[in-house]
């Protein structure tokens, strides 16, 4: 078993006072493996949030849009409680929503769309799509560091992450862009729970832009899943258009090794110094 | 007042039994007027919870982020009851769930991070931002019409939509993009609720590529509001890069008089025949 799966394994605590009976709490533990500096990764806090909110829909395991506020930062090395209901349950599409508490106080609030995407050898062609950025092969792409990103990165104990060599450098772009390579150091492959980690485990897209400007608080943040993935790397781009009084929208996209697009996402952010 | 304003009017119920004191219900009622065929618009029922919702931060009126789930079609003409839970309240920022239900069943699901942005005339130039696109003035774009859109209007005796000429005819421009000038018929000026309903009040992008391909349901919509519109038009940009397997993603954005960015948002919808 991957540390992924371990660290993203919920128990059922049973279902809660609730008249609908629809409410079910789950427990965890986040892992302090996946932490950037001293906070657990906000990818790995939703990946972890959503393993509990699909128990609810076994038939539809796959988030093709889930929404998460981040209310307060995730406790590193901490239990978790997640609290689940299912608001609606449909025979291709049912919707979730997911609290994420630690030490009694909320940090994660969730809404989830959940369905059933086609296996990738399925899945048929899709009349539009985003075409992946030409990058470099993972081997000529230089790891996400510490040191270049100024703060400590237990995470890289857990992810493989690879920077296009143009992006590698904050500031040096002179563009809000981030380019790169992403899987797990096990090699586990990508599944739709790793791409919502992955949608969210890189450096910020403005760091290219202002060099390091120190924690980028995610406000909220939404992922597309729009096809499984086959096994191996996932090729990732990260770029803002739109930045303005201390806030950005960093939009994102995750493409597998067959070069389909996997995952879009969008985020709200505090860029302090800004 | 105008009909918006009257359209979107929410009462106030109390609180309703609930331990941490956070929970407030709200009364309103659905007004015909703003329906697409015979179901109430989205964006319309998107104001009209978050009215309800902002209710609970009256110093940060503005919905920074705002997600909503469509678990139901609306139901025109008839009441609805908005339930609100306060889940954060910060000094900048406060977090807020909705839920819009009609005849005892859920029919909108919503989260919100509020805040305040500044007036117009004191909000910084950004340092990176979606430029408008070319657009002839709204004399010389037809209006959004019933006839081509296959659908009845009710919403128009509310909306003055034009389109860009070259998108009016679904399926001519054969791309998924859609360009049009949005007001309100009585020229209420445009503010951030107008935004939240006049970032889903055009039709489908896909139209464009696909011609009329019926009723597109949205799935999930988040809209971001970047800073509140000055008086008169909004201009709205929606495409979409991304549509397999019968669901798409359409982006959007809305620009205001001066020309600055006001809105994005992102949708996943289901498109029937794709």
């Amino acid at each position: 078993m991957s540390s992924f799966d371990d660290d993203t394994r919920v128990t059922t605590l049973g279902t809660m006072g609730d008249a609908a009976g629809s409410a079910v709490a789950f427990a965890g533990q986040v892992s302090p493996a996946w932490d950037i500096g001293t906070n657990p990764n906000g990818g790995y806090l939703l990946a972890l949030a959503a393993q509990a909110m699909r128990q609810r829909t076994p038939a539809q395991p796959d988030p093709l849009s889930i929404n998460v506020h981040y209310l307060r930062p995730g406790l590193s090395g901490q239990a978790c409680l997640i609290d689940t209901q299912l608001l609606r349950s449909g025979r291709t599409l049912s919707t979730v929503r997911g609290t994420l508490a630690q030490d009694g106080q909320p940090r994660l609030e969730l809404l989830a769309a959940m369905g059933r995407l086609d296996e990738p050898a399925a899945a048929a062609a899709p009349l539009l799509t985003l075409p992946p950025p030409d990058m470099p092969p993972p081997e000529a792409c230089p790891g996400r560091s510490a040191p270049a990103q100024g703060v400590g990165l237990p995470i890289l104990q857990r992810l493989d992450v690879r920077l296009h060599p143009d992006d590698a450098v904050p500031g040096a772009a002179g563009r809000a862009e981030l380019r790169g390579w992403i899987r797990f150091t096990d090699e586990r492959p990508p599944d739709a729970l790793a791409c919502l980690l992955m949608a969210d485990a890189f450096p910020p897209a403005v760091f290219g832009l202002l060099g390091l400007v120190g924690w980028v608080p995610t406000i909220e943040l939404t992922v597309h899943l729009r096809r499984r993935p086959v096994p191996g790397w996932l090729l990732g781009r990260f770029w803002s258009q739109d930045l303005s009084d201390g806030r950005v929208i960093e939009d994102g996209a995750l493409w597998d090794a067959s070069g389909q697009l996997v995952v879009q996402s969008r985020q709200l952010a505090l860029v302090r110094q800004a």
